[in-house]
């Protein structure tokens, strides 16, 4: 406690450097690093362990900026600790290929935990990481060897507390007690619209009471450290609840607009920047100006973590000793390597076993590989019998005295949260040592979507189970039929969305899905039993796409995916009763296929057959594989399965049908694959 | 109050019907109808006030069911009380083309007010039906004319408390203090993965009350009629404030199985059937039994509503006498015409004018139609300013008290609440006599996409306002930048998105979203200037799809849409200079292209000459107009909107070089427009 005029002037430096980025960059968002400097650099220098030299260091505490706009406070941060982040790259603040993007990209900037901007995100990713700590810390925390013990630390602000997503993180966090988490609210009262008195006048801290949070309260935000620093370690003193402390601070702190939407989200005018600087006893002549000292200080403490980080590597280097094979499972996970030889636990199948649905065929794959992958940590959201995604012996992850699990549990009930499991599953996934696997409805993967889309963007590791994944779930009807959700997660860049046709195909998907160390995996699986495919293999499979059924003879190919494949199949039969030979392929997935060469692509949708497509979905994105597309482009409806193919004609006889009218549509012409493609993308 | 034995009859009659039904039909939810049916008969019967003969009454009381998978309760209440609704229609529960599906659909059931099933969304419903009443009443009430006074109601479970969705939406309708709203919190502890206690431990009644709702708590829900009814009575006597009552039940009351989530989602099995019917005094051997007092209760209760609609329209006639021009407006709103020539206000442009943003000629086209069309409720998620949805002089719906607007206001801060937004508004829409418009990026209407969804199932008219379309928003970077939104949205049955490329296109987009009282409609509209384009008009843009630039000599056809639609043209001049001549398209609408005759499509899209289509999104959905896609495939960066496009090559230039590409690449073929399909789609 107690701060200094040094505090002062690193404080003012932080946010002459926002300043100087906004108005250099003429785009950017100064207001709330004015504001939350003191916060900021009290919570980094007084209470965050860290080393910039290796951003990786597993035990680092980890700081994530939910009011992504605000990136110019930590961009400012990062460079002033030491990290790989440059003067010259904030100068670049905001320009194309920089790492000092518009809203922090974790993929592209050393130092940034989670990809945050879209509201609320950061939040809930704040709260997996703070899982992810809980867990690791059970799974290899032994006396003496505390080598999992970081905190989590989050900044949020009246955007991020709005968010549907954040108060459901807020939620569960709170069942958890997740001891391990601090965020700080920025309560600056402002938001786009002006004062946030024209829609937002709830009682923030107690209803972060109300999900069992403990509360802390800084009402001099702007000018209280020793009040920042005393908040904040009331909250690490409480270690059964996560915290908030609320910090009422004044947006853009300086600026002759302080305290108003207009230093949100536009730079300063070139007259309110030398004010400003004067007002910070800074030389309004001078642009990114740092004092010396500021770096010494904040280099005195990095260094401090260097060395914190050397004294757990050695406490590691002790731990391989007395405890080598947890040791060995740490640092495999480390490596961010799989254990050998886990692929070999996937189930094989053969025509002669029974028809499964595919969320069973996945309940399996989890049985069978659960022990050779313990980093991974499934889910549902409120969907468990479902969604199939707990093997037998799961233990729950919860707090051990609720008497129903413990922390080192691999089993986590998001509740019916779908959006932030999505987010919370990019928190774990971010953290690293841990996959996160979650389950929902296909359907209610919409729900989750922003979520889905950071996981993409920030390129993590997470597998989402999507079961019910077509009409075919029957009764319940169009609110729970999935129409337009694969074309929209097919469209969503660096995202493989499976739908497996059977037992090898839905093995192949989980293959694919814990071996992409960058992409996230969506399963699309059924609620209905499907046979076992001729054609089928994990290694077919895995190449997205691949003939089910050959045949020279072909005059059609039938491509789909997940349940009609086998119907394409029996379709396959009933036109070769009318002398029109077909070929079968199956698609389990697009990105997969896509990332095949050329001439593999050729073979499985060759030229001179025109090719129909099969799905009982939206047709939209067919057009890249098919010729012509059959499959439903409106709502389903409610009622029996059967009946349900029946009235869209999912049938042997409509598929047919509709091979028999493209084989004449075609009749005489050249047809050519639509693999040809007259230029290449842009990747 | 004093409850009789009436009553009870009564509630077991609902309790049985559910487990009749769900147990015939082999499919659905009976726990909820039997925890709810208490509450449920004491809110129909002793507060509600409706006419089953005419379910359209406008004055009528709404009731939601945000629990939708509870609705054998709705289901035996409408009939009961006598809306169209037989017992055959409950026996057919669940089967298709009934108008019993498993869970209700507005559409397609009488008394049904909103879609719900996807939890949390009914909730939000609620707040707009009840924004609704407050701004109509104020409005359109005079002295002695109370002609808008309804209430609305709305149960919701354990599921919607925990959705974000429902957190959104409480938030602010606590702050827009909407004291004619009553929700009951169905608090049986059960959800799918069991008891609660795993993973929802939350103070509900805290919460709501941090919201600013006014809290009842009936701890004896099952049994306590009376308590029931006085906090219900309780919650109306409150006026300033929203309303819940946590209602104690037990899910699946009288099951073998009660009390756990066994009875959540499966019919009860034979015995326990029998076990029940016997507990409530009913014949184990008789199924659907409706015992006739039962129905002389309800019957009479509907006589009431009958009588008081009666009443009403007394009062609306001599309305029409005191206030004839307020009496002309409310009935016109009634029958759901717009004001005659209302579409003369609309903007026109020449190529002359200048060029504009489209979220700037929006703005325009609200400046000059808000007062043609009183209906029009426009609204923002935070982003006034940057959405451009507030007209110069428009009035805020707020409180009075507050000071900054009142229950007249046409403009709706929504907070940054992007699901609750979307969901509040198709509340508005389903109440009728408003049009909800809503403003945020286009980025995050994947936020909103639950919503969205249930606007387009249940043919709601709303219309979003998606401004920053694309990667040219510039330096906010990839985490704002939509690239698979447009193939989303496109894919979803009954929505139109529109992407006008100047101003005409976009009075065409309001034109047609205004006037589409089945179908919500989403404008993507740009950030930056766009010129007028020489070939548009209102007329050729409501067709969807239409010539920009003819040739009779032209090589290639370029389709593109909004902003890419004027670089196109440039790019036709750069290829004119090559000796290609070509044709430009726009497509500002797919849906409402796809509605033409085949003939003008072919018109616009003829055969011989290869398409190729460019947008700045992913290509997905635009093979079915163009036999080459040019977009963007991955994620965009953070940078100046110019420097984004040279780097995804969407220059003139850019555009040219893959024409010839494509030019050459069918040199010699025969093209068939793609607009030429085997068979037809089923609709």
């Amino acid at each position: 406690m107690g701060n200094s005029e040094e505090d002062w002037l690193t404080i003012n430096t932080i946010r002459t450097l926002a300043v100087d980025a906004t108005f250099h960059a003429n785009s950017g968002h100064p207001g709330a690093p004015m504001g939350m400097a003191p916060a900021a650099h009290i919570l980094f220098t007084r209470f965050m362990s860290f080393n910039p030299k290796n951003p990786h260091w597993v035990n680092r505490d980890r700081f994530v900026l939910s009011n992504g706009h605000a990136c110019m406070l930590q961009y400012a941060l990062l460079h002033l600790f030491g990290y790989n982040l440059s003067m010259a790259d904030l100068r670049n603040f905001r320009q194309l290929h920089s790492i000092t993007p518009g809203h922090p990209e974790s993929h592209a900037t050393p130092g940034i935990e989670v990809t945050t901007g879209p509201l609320g995100q950061g939040f809930a990713n704040a709260v997996g990481l703070a899982i992810a700590q809980a867990h690791l810390a059970s799974v290899f925390n032994k006396p003496g060897y505390n080598l999992i013990n970081n905190r989590t630390f989050c900044f949020f602000g009246d955007g991020c507390a709005m968010e549907g997503i954040a108060s459901e993180a807020a939620s569960l966090a709170g069942h958890l007690r997740l001891g391990n988490l601090v965020c700080l609210y920025d309560d600056n009262k402002i938001s786009i619209d002006g004062d946030i008195k024209c829609t937002f006048t709830e009682d923030v801290q107690k209803r972060f009471e109300s999900y069992g949070w403990h509360v802390e309260v800084v009402p001099d935000g702007d000018t209280n450290l020793d009040a920042i620093e005393a908040a904040i370690q009331k909250c690490l003193n409480v270690t059964d609840k996560p915290s908030v402390v609320k910090v009422a601070t004044t947006i853009g702190f300086g600026s002759k607009l302080q305290g108003t939407a207009g230093v949100h989200g536009n730079p300063l005018t070139k007259d309110d920047v030398e004010q400003v600087k004067k007002l910070f006893g800074f030389d309004p002549a001078q642009t990114f100006m740092v004092p010396q000292q500021v770096y010494d200080l904040y280099h005195q403490h990095a260094d401090e973590g260097m060395a914190q980080e050397q004294e757990w590597t050695e406490t590691l280097a002790r731990y391989a000793e007395a405890y080598p094979a947890e040791h060995a499972e740490l640092t495999r996970r480390m490596e961010g390597k799989l254990a050998d030889g886990w692929e070999n636990g996937l189930p094989l199948y053969t025509i002669k076993d029974a028809a499964i649905a595919s969320r069973k065929l996945s309940e399996t794959v989890l049985e069978k590989i659960h022990k050779l992958v313990p980093e991974l940590l499934s889910g549902s959201a409120d969907l468990t019998s479902s969604n199939n995604t707990r093997w037998k012996d799961a233990v729950d992850f919860q707090p051990p005295e609720y008497g129903i699990g413990d922390w080192s549990g691999r089993y986590l009930r998001y509740g019916v949260r779908e959006h932030a499991m999505a987010a919370i599953m990019n928190g774990l996934a971010a953290y690293g040592l841990i996959i996160p696997l979650g389950g929902g409805f296909l359907n209610f993967a919409s729900y989750a979507a922003g979520a889905i889309r950071l996981a993409a963007l920030s390129r993590l590791r997470v597998i989402h189970i999507a079961t019910h994944d077509s009409i075919a779930l029957g009764q319940d009807g169009p609110t729970h039929q999935p129409i337009e959700v694969l074309a929209h997660f097919r469209a969503l860049p660096n995202c493989m969305v499976w739908r497996p046709a059977d037992g090898n195909e839905t093995s192949a998907a989980y293959l694919a899905a814990l071996g992409s160390k960058e992409t996230p995996s969506i399963l699309a699986l059924t609620r209905q039993n499907l046979p076992q495919l001729p054609g089928s293999s994990i290694q077919n499979a895995l190449k997205g796409g691949y003939v089910v059924l050959e045949n020279p003879q072909a005059v059609i190919t039938l491509v789909s995916t997940g349940s009609e494949v086998s119907v394409c199949l029996q379709a396959a039969a009933e036109l070769s009763k009318q002398n029109l030979p077909a070929r079968v392929v199956s698609i389990p997935c697009f990105e997969a296929f896509d990332s095949q060469e050329e001439s593999y692509r050729l073979q499985v949708l060759p030229d001179g057959v025109p090719i129909l497509s099969v799905e009982a979905a939206s047709t939209m994105g067919w057009d890249r594989y098919a010729h012509q597309q059959f499959g439903i482009n409106r709502f389903g409806a409610s009622g029996p399965c059967d009946e349900l193919f029946q009235m869209f004609e999912l049938t042997p006889e409509g598929i047919a049908r509709r091979a028999v009218a493209t084989v004449s549509f075609y009749e005489g012409a050249a047809v050519l694959s639509p693999i040809r493609r007259a230029f290449a993308q842009i990747l």
